[in-house]
């Protein structure tokens, strides 16, 4: 049995591959190859950082002989331990970073093909070069790569218009378990030749792939673009709002985040922000309109703020009058996760509802709390998706140790109300190792079982990313 | 080895589901369940049509234990075989056609949840009278089915803004090929809890479980819509003609359909539409815009018009100045298919390539042709997705039977061009039976080698619509 088992990356395993890879490809673990954003999780392994696919193959035939685990590694922005094997036989640390070419940019297809370790913020500006935009839109664009952006099939702030990752990618160039590489860079935006192993991929955080290239889908830029902070009484009432301005302005409406009382609070505690509405409002969210031409964004705006305070739907309202103050009012909205990192969070939550389901759940949810402790709920996100980040802090002054007793609790007590409605307890960020055991709790059996055996079709000796998404099963045959 | 492969569905094994089945799912087969509308190919079978996704997984638990082939049977309106089993032992004919139930309509949410057999058309009824719409729009839609419409990743006019049925289905319920229930009806717009098996299933022709029910996504319909047909000069230019319509209008710009002179002369010869442009333009496309509130479509179109005046891109055209004009308008585009059966094919092609290589590609494959034979091209399409359907058919007055010795090369020869340049020969119909043997030779080898290891995984006994998609097995494990 012991040949069956896993094996730890050793130097020597390491060494056994000087003949198949550059020196470069050579590299020492840093700690954030070993680290992850909150913290929760600590990895261990040797690092290897190939310059190309077939790099990549090389290194996945050898482990794939040696039974060798890999953790795939991008920008390292996750949030669920996805990117870092914290148990079993050391891995090894594949880290993308260096295939971090734009291999092409067609304008006239509106496709960029890049690479697994290209920057998020790279392809942005690649694509303005080419008088496009590429829609994916996050807190970590900046080192957040488009190689991890796949395999967490990332959401952030325009997934309401354009849709998540998944969305956006038209084709992948991948490596399977065995070492093999599947040349899916197509740049077509129709193809039915066969099952979607492009989305399967996609959101299966390197545990049933390698992806080493994708070819994403660019947009044009709309002529305009008008941003609003409008006060609203309740998120039930939010919903009403944005199904005005859908019918209004149907998917211009292109971004519809929802910011609690909370979030202002935090900003002011930390010193990063000031809400511009006073006194703070229970419930504000920023529309963002992406319009055609002739259409102006300030007087579409006024229609949707005047409509909604004469249907009571708007209580009160700012409107960027310039570039600058849009900026303004988004980096309030972008400022929050980092607020809620320096208030320290008890407990945070990433899920999705129904979006009528939304209004009931939030302070029912806040009352459950309640009596657990004197919670303070920062709830804030992608309305328009249904995805909300319902994070949970101690009270001012207190410190989130004291409440470590009770962490587990608060965890499952949001996540059993969430899942009750019928909502997802890994909306945006994934499962990673964070959250495997949600999943088996809340999943549904019969696709959980599925997921079991494409799994064990595509990685038969279990190396790629152990015990992320699925527990690892130990012994493969 | 006898017992390991699949078994004919005898009127006994029918008889064995008696107790299992309630008198309303025994049924004859008819005509229409062992035909496909090009009459390609003819199938056999027995038919059972279950009232319930509980009857369909007796269904499958009884044919996987007694290793009965299944066909899934929906509207009946592929068009390539999917829905027919020509070769092998009778399978059972596993019609969703009595399924036909709306379950839920979520006005709020833009969601409607719609079981595997009711009808396209009324999806479009149901949504509308919800205020919403249901973008999926294809000339079969009085027919095909939601069930087979998400088992083939139907396309359809109005990919371009809306996607493929994949983009427009948030969750399905599907029987496994064990007759399990998978039970993800989810109404959610983000959910990364595992992998995406959904999208797995949706394009799989039934040849990975069999979806019963689907939560599709709706829209706000769109303020106002317009409708022109302009003359070009040609795809090269149709597409910087698109350029033009989506830098100024984005996605509002919901088709853009290519329709060539010789479309035009088959609604002629066949009595079915006239051009509204005189003399016939060599290239037309059919533009239609769903704007926002504030702007008028007229007035848009006439910009789009004028601008491509001035520019060379356009040389004529025709705005519909009242709904019926673009009905008439739309209704030249959608009865091509009909003028094509009409005039008989000798070859038809569903291919899609890179935009960028578009405008090369007809031109080199008409020259192609033409040394083959003194064939007539119809080629029009989805020009925004890429997506052609370059048709191949006889000079007016032969037979088209004088060109069955060389059907098989004119289809390989288009076929070859379009995957030289990049391109899918299964752009939105699907692989089916027809197109079996084009996949293994174009396809990627490692992509097929994924999807037979992951057809083994979820139909380990290969009952499911054996022989579509990828090539029969023969004997399982």
């Amino acid at each position: 049995m012991g040949a069956m088992t896993l094996q730890p990356a050793t130097p020597a395993f390491l060494d056994s591959l000087r003949d198949r890879l550059p020196p470069s490809a050579f590299r020492e673990a840093e700690e954030r190859h070993l680290s992850e954003p909150r913290g929760r999780f600590r990895g261990t392994g040797l690092l290897l950082a190939p310059g190309s696919t077939e790099e990549v193959a090389a290194i996945l035939r050898a482990c794939f002989d040696a039974r060798v685990p890999v953790v795939p590694h991008s920008g390292g922005t996750g949030l669920v331990g996805g990117q870092v094997m914290a148990e079993g036989p050391a891995p090894v640390i594949l880290s993308l970073a260096r295939m971090d070419r734009v291999r092409a940019v067609h304008p006239s297809e509106s496709v960029l093909v890049a690479e697994a370790g290209v920057i998020l913020a790279d392809v942005h500006r690649e694509a303005e070069r080419a008088g496009r935009m590429f829609p994916l839109s996050l807190a970590s664009e900046g080192s957040a790569r488009i190689g991890g952006l796949l395999a967490t099939n990332a959401g952030g702030t325009a997934v309401l218009r354009h849709g998540n990752a998944r969305a956006l990618c038209l084709g992948v160039e991948a490596v399977t378990a065995q070492g093999e590489v599947w040349h899916g860079l197509t740049r077509l935006r129709k193809d039915n030749a066969g099952y979607d192993l492009r989305d399967l991929l996609i959101g299966s955080e390197g545990t049933l792939g390698v992806i080493t290239a994708a070819a994403l889908r660019l947009v044009q830029p709309p002529s305009r673009v008008g941003v609003a902070l409008l006060a609203v009484p309740s998120p039930a009432v939010a919903l009403e709002l944005l199904a005005l301005a859908q019918g209004r302005y149907g998917d211009t409406v292109q971004g519809f985040e929802l910011m609690g009382r909370m979030g202002f609070v935090f900003l002011a505690e930390t010193g990063l922000g000031a809400s511009p509405l006073s006194p703070v409002p229970d419930w504000t969210v920023l529309v963002e309109l992406g319009l055609p031409e002739g259409l102006e964004p300030q007087a579409a705006l006024e229609r949707i703020f005047e409509e909604g305070m004469e249907r009571g739907l708007v209580t009160d309202g700012v409107l960027a009058a310039s570039e600058a103050q849009a900026t303004a009012l988004w980096e309030l909205r972008e400022r929050i996760p980092e607020a809620n990192r320096k208030i320290g969070a008890v407990s945070s939550h990433d899920i999705s509802l129904p979006l009528s389901e939304i209004p009931a759940f939030i302070p029912e949810a806040e009352a459950a709390l309640a009596r657990l402790g004197p919670f303070r709920v920062n709830c804030f996100g992608h309305l328009g998706d249904g995805n909300l980040h319902f994070n949970v802090f101690p009270p001012s002054g207190v410190a989130r140790a004291e409440f470590d007793p009770v962490r587990g609790r608060v965890k499952e007590l949001v996540h059993d109300l969430v899942h009750a409605r019928g909502g997802s307890v890994a909306a945006e960020h994934g499962v990673g190792r964070l959250k495997v055991g949600d999943l088996e709790r809340y999943g549904d059996p019969v696709k959980l079982s599925m997921m079991r055996a494409v799994k064990q079709a595509l990685d038969p000796r279990g190396i790629l990313n152990p015990g992320a998404v699925l527990r690892a099963q130990g012994n493969r045959p």
